[in-house]
């Protein structure tokens, strides 16, 4: 790079750990540039509150502009990367080409449908904003075409919803979805009959919440099963076919929506900077993230596969974000001539929760449940999110339906003109 | 019909007509059944607040169960109507058909693109929640897409917004839309040279706000005008083609977008139930808003041409409600073997607001602009949203953007996947 001119660090990812990294190059010599697909920020966390119709997109999604614009030596370019020249370090885009002097790649992860298309085709995931509005609208339409419906096993089929994964995503959609479901299109739907309806999730294991200790994973399996979730453990999703789907026993059971949740990879971006990538499609990495070969390279969030001592660190935010601290300081540290540190991950612990009033938290050696695990899950949440008019409208939307439980975010929106599942 | 099953009474649209019609008859000795194609009630007044990125979907779209949900003798079905047959007394849905003894037709009204198919192609209406979006998602890719072009001619074309049509529509797009450019997308752009940025509004007659008082009418082309709008009167749109749009003066204007509201006619509805259509499509109704030769079915709203001493009613929210309350008034009369009422429109004025701060209201010989017409203007829509949430909400949204100037949806969310405009 000619001298004067900073080198340019290339983001690609506007997530957990690509704004964190843009962030943290705020005082560094360099000039930052974030591509992204989207023009916003997705607090992927809440997700499921928009998929159960209580908020509302532009709530969890920040205009990336908005947090990028006061940063002076940051721009953004909207795009979608279509591939990345490692030897002549440029980022191709469906609108330009990039060149960079350092890259950062975090593209996070996708639903895997292990690739079984017809799954693909006939459930609905929950990753993107799409999948949200996609899992709302689905949800809202069943009802209504209940209420058309007269004969009785159709009526009863489409009002079944299978949640497939016990994993956070999993039991937080089936607890938002019997909540929806019992406290507000009950009212809906008043003149129907509901007493058919029914959450079900499936998880392959013989418990929910994996990384979890026994004991908040128990609590977390009551609290489901008396809102009214039907939990089955150590059964396996086999095929989903129109207005079925077969479980590892051989059942097969009539339903209206599968929600698949029982599978995460990383974006298909890390095949093009590794040649061999690890479990889930992540990209290995070295102890100071950075691409084995090619120094200049980070990558970070869910995209990286990072071990320490011995072990995988998993797909969370907290990790992204220190990710992203960790990968601009190593940047800084080599504009400046200086030798890259290795990533320290301070365990932040693991929260789930399940519907209101109650959620699992485990910090080391602390296990919090119930309603004070529900409280801390709220304030750390409330805490994370980026923006301030998004922490005051989410509060509002969260009282107002903590007090009338009211969802009011019902309305049918599809944003990706997808089919209409296999109801 | 049997003794004592009460009558039924269709009701097609959940517009401002149908909510008055069924609100109307819940002392009524009827069961009403109101359908729509979408779930919710759209409060269209607000419409361009979400396609200039300052509301969310959620905000001016009330779950039509919500408002039904307490009516008695009310239900809802969520269909797209194929077909009215006036014999048989059946409406046809795309899920049922449903039989009637009184039917109330209020499908409103849509954009007029004239079987102009080009016209329709490449460019973007604003009556429904999928053209906000798609206003909104243009808008904010026009400006993405032109950081990324370095051909001066071209960025400068990107950034060239031309709003058809000078009444309230056109220019509450064209005063939000400034404002968003000025206020937001400044800041989201700031290494951009903004100075060829502009907004034309393009109005076939001599004037804005045809319907207004001459002064109220110059008062809102000068505050146009102070905010950047450029306003070319006497000047129709010829041709749109692509990235250009041709003027009636033959003069050739390079463009991003074209938003087209010189055009409004009725729902295509109308030929079902009439073979000879007024003008815009409407259907002519009698003074009792009956249908003639079908005293038992009622056209409403922006879909019924009323005539009052001789003149026309415009297309207008409160001649709606109005109808709707005289339509439910009259099916009572009937059921009970009483006489309909002619309907009498009473005027409650006109208001259309030009951004923030401005507005020009008129309510019989009272004229208001300036700041007290925005004041009158944001507490009559206020008042006429629907749900108390929704008020809360948009009290929030619009005393936050009041003091800070800042619109929080400028996400590009496309409900519809429609193309990419002319740009």
């Amino acid at each position: 790079m000619p001298n004067g001119t900073p080198p340019t660090v290339v983001v690609i990812g506007a997530g957990f750990a690509g704004l964190a990294t843009v962030k943290a190059l705020e005082k560094a010599p360099v000039q930052t540039t974030l591509v992204d697909q989207h023009n916003y920020h997705l607090f992927s966390p809440l997700l499921y509150q928009v998929g159960t119709a209580l908020l509302d997109p532009s709530e969890i999604a920040t205009p990336v502009r908005a947090v990028v614009g006061p940063i002076d030596n940051a721009e953004f370019h909207l795009g979608r990367v279509e591939g990345i020249d490692l030897d002549s370090r440029t980022v191709k885009t469906d609108r330009e080409d990039i060149a960079y002097d350092y890259l950062v790649v975090c593209t996070g992860s996708r639903t895997n449908f292990f690739g079984n298309r017809t799954l693909e085709e006939r459930s609905v995931g929950l990753k993107d904003m799409d999948d949200a509005l996609s899992l709302r609208s689905r949800v809202l339409d069943l009802f209504e075409k209940a209420k058309w419906e007269e004969d009785t096993a159709k009526h009863s089929r489409l009002l079944t919803f299978v949640v497939v994964g016990g994993g956070s995503t999993g039991i937080e959609i089936a607890g938002a979805l019997i909540e929806l479901i019992h406290f507000n299109l009950k009212k809906d739907f008043k003149e129907m009959d509901l007493s058919e309806v029914s959450v079900t999730l499936v998880e392959g294991s013989d418990a929910v919440l994996g990384p979890f200790h026994p004991k908040l994973q128990q609590s977390a399996l009551r609290t489901l099963e008396r809102k009214g979730v039907k939990v089955m453990l150590n059964t396996r999703v086999g095929e989903v076919r129109d207005g079925e789907v077969e479980l590892s026993d051989g059942t097969v059971m009539p339903c209206g929506l599968v929600v698949w949740t029982a599978g995460v990879c990383a974006s298909e971006l890390g095949s093009a900077v590794a040649s061999e990538l690890g479990r889930g499609g992540r990209v290995p990495v070295d102890s100071t993230l950075q691409l084995p070969g090619h120094p200049e390279v980070f990558v970070i969030g869910d995209l990286a596969q990072i071990t320490e001592d011995g072990k995988v660190l998993p797909m969370l935010a907290p990790v992204a974000q220190q990710g992203g601290r960790c990968a601009a300081r190593n940047i800084s540290a080599m504009a400046e001539g200086r030798t890259p540190e290795r990533f320290k991950y301070m365990d932040k612990g693991i929260m789930s929760t399940i519907g209101r009033n109650a959620a699992v938290a485990q910090v080391g050696p602390l296990r919090i449940g119930g309603f004070v695990g529900w409280l801390a899950w709220l304030f750390v949440h409330l805490l994370l999110i980026v923006s301030f008019r998004s922490q005051v409208s989410i509060v509002v939307n969260w009282a107002w339906n903590y007090a009338l439980n009211d969802r009011p975010a019902r309305t049918i929106l599809r944003a990706d003109g997808k089919g209409e599942g296999i109801g």
